[in-house]
């Protein structure tokens, strides 16, 4: 049944649980990372590509999608998943976190938030109930509440105050998309890295009956050790019988840590972005494709990962089509920096279920806290 | 055996003709378009990609790969088809032409010429040999011989001189590369549209006993009907037992009349880089992937074709990755353009097998002059 949330596996050694969900699109098997699709495309992959790499989830964001091409576009394409050509299970971020990091003059009341588009400077509005039902236009299985997402540091008053409206807009939210339907939406928890606004945010959200409770306002300025603290501390803080989804987070050894605090999911632009800027996630650590020592390097851009990039390319000929420009290092760089942040997590999931989570940390040296 | 040619099928109402050229890499079934690989790449395809799309060979360009990354480092990792992750027939253009369309401060000497890099200004010199000796190092199926390759309209007596270094060159470039070996060596004829000194640039080639022999100077600033007439006149001059190489032509039209004058291998920039500036090839013609009437097109981009972009996504999205300036735009509409190439291509040589050539040419309303 669409919601149907079931733990297969906890670790003994830490919170790191292996689990399914059911929406309408799939069973999405956790722990899970969900690439970014931004504007309904990871950048630079063809749809055919993106299934070939079999996510178990894909994100998209709502407030791009509003932009352009609009959402009556792609309804009358038959929504979201025609739209992009993605057959599986799709997530689409509110908007909050966009409107916070990327639009102009933003104006907050109880009702919504008044914005400019950063395409265009029109001015457009996000509210509660016409966010969520953007996103059920869209046909998407998961949606967000629509949430404030201040950066870190933030005073404490306006980590509060982003806290109360977030709760505020989450009663209507919920109230706009009733629970046993066909898109499951989920609730997001602020409150920066101040543990007991947290926590009052989450009993501000448990009666609501969420599908899925989201971690937000993290990765929004702050240090690794204070992400991975704060993390440790706020994901205990979340119901276990329901998805917990840590947003915008992270590197790879982000996620590890992510996974053994009990997160299920996760999204992030590092992989894609990453990959555009020239950077590879190896199992032999970051890589700069551009760097001189690969100039005549035949050997893979990761020698134990065996992605279509690594099967079909070398350093070399991957730095020279960077050197050159040309579009097809985007695609290959994409298409093996995904593969790598898939493969961990369906490595992190495997070793789970076989009580083998501690063992396997430890055997990723760059697991470990970047500090 | 590597050089056989073999006409397999010969259209009676005109000079059209299906047959074999074998390479040491494979077979090649022409009439056949020759994607262009200009740096090792075929611009936006992943190497998976271009071999899904299974073309008959491929062509890369001596001139961007002796700058970058330079033919020690293709030659150090295994050569060319390793490099690009090409496991099929390559062609090599000898730099001739993009000496004179890319490069600056060329002089032309006997023995060779001297020009500046288009990348960074540095001094480089071509000579017939070296030219010949950098293909071999790169390890292709078939090289090209160096020549000079003025644009339309130029005075008589440049015409006259490039055919003069052209064919003495060729002579050289035949030494360096004697017949027998696993590279094959094509020569190429100059002349503009001057039919009896083409007639002369054959004559003085015929003697060399190239593989092959190619029409150069087409498509460098002539009308379409002075090409297509030109092409007529030219391509009987080639002999009818060696495959005969329109160079750096053209439209869907071009190739079929190319086709009709008895011409085999073809090779041109427009249908990736139509693809690059949002211009699909169709068999409704041509369509502007960014004009407003796509807005909310649910329609694929081509209706007639099967092609994986055409599988998979609507001119709608395309039309919305192109606004947003994704890469993947660039990679399905290189897909689509490149299939249409190959199919009608493919189309092409069974027609000509079963007797139906002139029948497909009045099918295809958009085979036509422009004119």
């Amino acid at each position: 049944m669409v919601g149907t949330f079931t733990v297969v596996a906890r670790d003994t050694e830490s919170s790191a649980r292996a689990a399914e969900l059911i929406t309408a699109h799939g069973t999405v098997r956790t722990p899970a990372f969900m690439p970014v699709g931004t504007a309904g495309s990871v950048k630079g992959l063809a749809p055919w590509e993106l299934v070939q790499l079999g996510p178990e989830m894909v994100l998209a964001n709502t407030y791009h999608l509003l932009l352009r091409p609009g959402v009556e576009v792609i309804e009358s394409l038959g929504g979201l998943h025609a739209f992009m050509g993605w057959p599986g299970p799709i997530l689409t971020d509110s908007g909050g976190f966009q409107v916070y990091s990327l639009a102009a003059r933003r104006r907050y009341d109880d009702d919504g938030v008044t914005f400019r588009s950063h395409l265009d400077g029109a001015e457009l509005r996000l509210s509660p109930e016409g966010c969520v039902e953007a996103q059920r236009r869209l046909g998407v299985d998961v949606a967000m509440a629509l949430d404030v997402c201040p950066p870190l540091p933030s005073p404490p008053g306006e980590l509060e105050r982003a806290v109360a409206l977030t709760s505020a807009w989450a009663r209507r939210c919920r109230a706009a998309l009733p629970a046993g339907g066909s898109t499951l939406l989920f609730g997001i928890v602020q409150g920066g890295l101040d543990v007991e606004l947290r926590r009052r945010a989450v009993e501000e959200l448990l009666p609501l009956g969420f599908d899925g409770y989201a971690l937000g306002g993290f990765s929004v300025g702050e240090e690794q050790p204070a992400l991975w603290e704060g993390v440790a501390a706020a994901a205990p803080l979340l119901p276990a019988d329901r998805p917990r989804y840590l947003m915008g987070v992270g590197t790879p050894a982000d996620l590890v840590h992510g996974v053994a605090c009990g997160v299920d999911l996760f999204d992030c632009v590092i992989p894609t972005r990453n990959a555009r800027n020239g950077l590879l996630h190896t199992s032999c650590g970051p890589r700069v494709v551009k760097h001189a020592r690969w100039r005549t390097a035949g050997e893979p851009p990761d020698p134990q990962c065996d992605c279509p990039t690594c099967r079909s390319c070398s350093m070399a000929y991957l730095r020279h089509l960077y050197l050159a420009r040309d579009a097809a290092a985007v695609v290959l760089a994409t298409v093996h920096n995904l593969h790598f942040y898939l493969a961990l997590m369906r490595r992190l999931r495997w070793a789970i279920i076989n009580g083998r989570f501690l063992q396997l940390r430890r055997e990723l040296p760059w697991a470990r806290a970047d500090g």
